[in-house]
């Protein structure tokens, strides 16, 4: 028989993602603490900022307008630092009631769910250093809108995807592989390549014939096997830190240029243009009436739009603009 | 009998748009002009940018993909200068087919359109020089894709309205008596009233539950009567210099400190949030294929996000929320 989810199950699930941003907010506040007692060339010692560390704001239902009629969430928030310029990690657990339309897009009858998951959005100073992304999360539909309601059906979704601003061979084939690695160990039920594909396709600019970076995994709707796919969640989950803070800690002593700090808030205008108009989640938590400030901390401090700016040819700024246009395969 | 617009009517009002944007490009060019020659206390003088002038591209239906099948644009952007940072004076004149769902929301058969315009945004520098935006079009569906076709019907809009950072009570004054002096010309087709109703209403985050800025006036689908109102638009697009130089003159030597500076930055993120999630011509041309740096010439250079920032109680900063909260009748 199947395995059927239950209330403490998706307890179990909210609770992990809960420990993951404990763990995520203490691995890159690491970095950043790191960074800001030796910064790279670029920042003299004695100007340098101290340290940032994460700010946290607890809210409930109460500040959400809309469908959400319980639970809350648990918002960090980094700005200023030395490193690490904005970024939030965010977890929620929330209890709500869907709008018709969106009720019926989705398997099962109830109206009433429970969602919970973990979101986080990082965007360094350092240009050489990359944007990075990752969410995990899942939606239940209860029989009833209340704790210890019987949970009708289930979907688990997720992802990690990376948006640098010059592209290193070697990053990219870090982070891909390190997804491929946790991807392989439940390679019975999950797939790399179609995870690659899916977040190559889901992140992508339509109006610029651009992807947002150079891609992950990405995840979405997964109903059977709830519990093997929470097992491969958290799986993924604890490959984040691994993923991305080799790669911070990589390039962050490298100096860099103005222009390449200028190409940097130029790109960051992409992000912002994917996340404000096709990013589901997004447009959802705003339409919704969710918390507006813990929906936008994805969006990067300092961001610039220049008119019909192309990089010079063969330029490192447009070689990654010709990967963005044709993904490539990292692990081939 | 009504008046029947013709093919010849739509190349009358296209070279009223071509017209006004000449004029508007040279208005502004001069006080950009005599700016760079005599800059407000924050620009040392041996500092200063020289004076900026309008980039002119020119495109035609062969550099956007979808729905545009003729004609084509004159872009005109200014960007960098001593107080114009970013701006842009476009207008096109296009030939084309609607997609059948848009095809279907609108009055005729024919799904042959020819859509003519001029659209505008000016971002300055000095933050209490306010941003504007206006624009002035119309759509008309032809009987034939080609030049000469006869016209089913047509429609016209347009409209203008300020976005300040900082309120000074006789601006706003001055700019929305200038457009109810132009209504109240035309009084027997048109009500300042109304099309100012519509504009707060229509430059509204709802997420934000803020307008982008103080309003103006803003009219669409006007079908009756189109010999009147393009007269009445005639008489709006040569409005825009009056509504707008004599407040940049006011302004633009006032000194402002670093502070403002950066409020006016985090505000400009509120207008990029609405061209992007809200902006009904910004969305449309974006999915239809339209020319895309043309269309984002309406987003600022340089933009701030910060998380959950509100301003203090009493200061000028939360005076001017609160006005974008609560429209204020400026003419009462």
């Amino acid at each position: 028989m199947p395995f059927q989810p239950d209330f403490a199950f998706l307890d179990q699930a909210s609770a992990y993602f809960h420990e993951l941003q404990d763990r995520i907010c203490a691995g890159l506040e690491e970095v950043e603490s790191d960074f800001a007692r030796s910064p790279g060339s670029n920042t003299a010692l004695d100007s340098a900022p101290g340290p940032a560390s994460f700010h946290e704001d607890l809210w409930d239902h109460r500040h959400s307008s809309g469908i959400i009629t319980g639970g809350g969430g648990r918002t960090r928030v980094i700005q200023n630092g030395a490193l690490l310029e904005k970024g939030g990690v965010n977890v929620s657990d929330v209890l709500g009631t869907f709008p018709s339309d969106f009720a019926a897009s989705m398997p099962g009858s109830s109206p009433h769910f429970r969602a919970s998951g973990i979101s986080l959005v990082i965007h360094p100073d350092h240009p050489l250093v990359p944007t990075v992304h990752a969410n995990f999360r899942y939606i239940a539909r209860l029989s009833a809108p209340e704790s210890g309601a019987s949970v009708e059906s289930m979907w688990l979704g997720g992802g990690a995807d990376l948006t640098p601003y010059y592209l290193f061979r070697e990053d990219a084939v870090h982070f891909h592989s390190t997804y491929n690695e946790a991807c392989k160990k439940h390679g019975d039920i999950v797939s790399y390549e179609k995870f690659k594909k899916h977040c190559d396709e889901y992140f992508y600019l339509k109006h610029r014939g651009e992807s947002r970076g150079i891609g992950g995994i990405f995840y979405d709707y997964q109903q059977e096997n709830p519990d093997r796919m929470l097992e491969f969640t958290r799986e993924a989950g604890n490959s984040f830190l691994t993923s991305y803070v080799p790669i911070v800690r990589r390039r962050m002593k490298e100096s860099y240029t103005d222009a390449q700090k200028e190409f940097q808030l130029w790109r960051r205008g992409r992000y912002v243009e994917f996340n404000l108009i096709y990013d589901r989640g997004t447009l959802f938590g705003l339409k919704t009436g969710g918390r507006i400030e813990s929906i936008l901390m994805s969006l990067p401090m300092h961001v610039m739009w220049k008119y019909d700016y192309t990089p010079p040819e063969n330029s490192p700024e447009a070689e990654l603009i010709e990967v963005l246009r044709n993904p490539v395969d990292w692990i081939a």
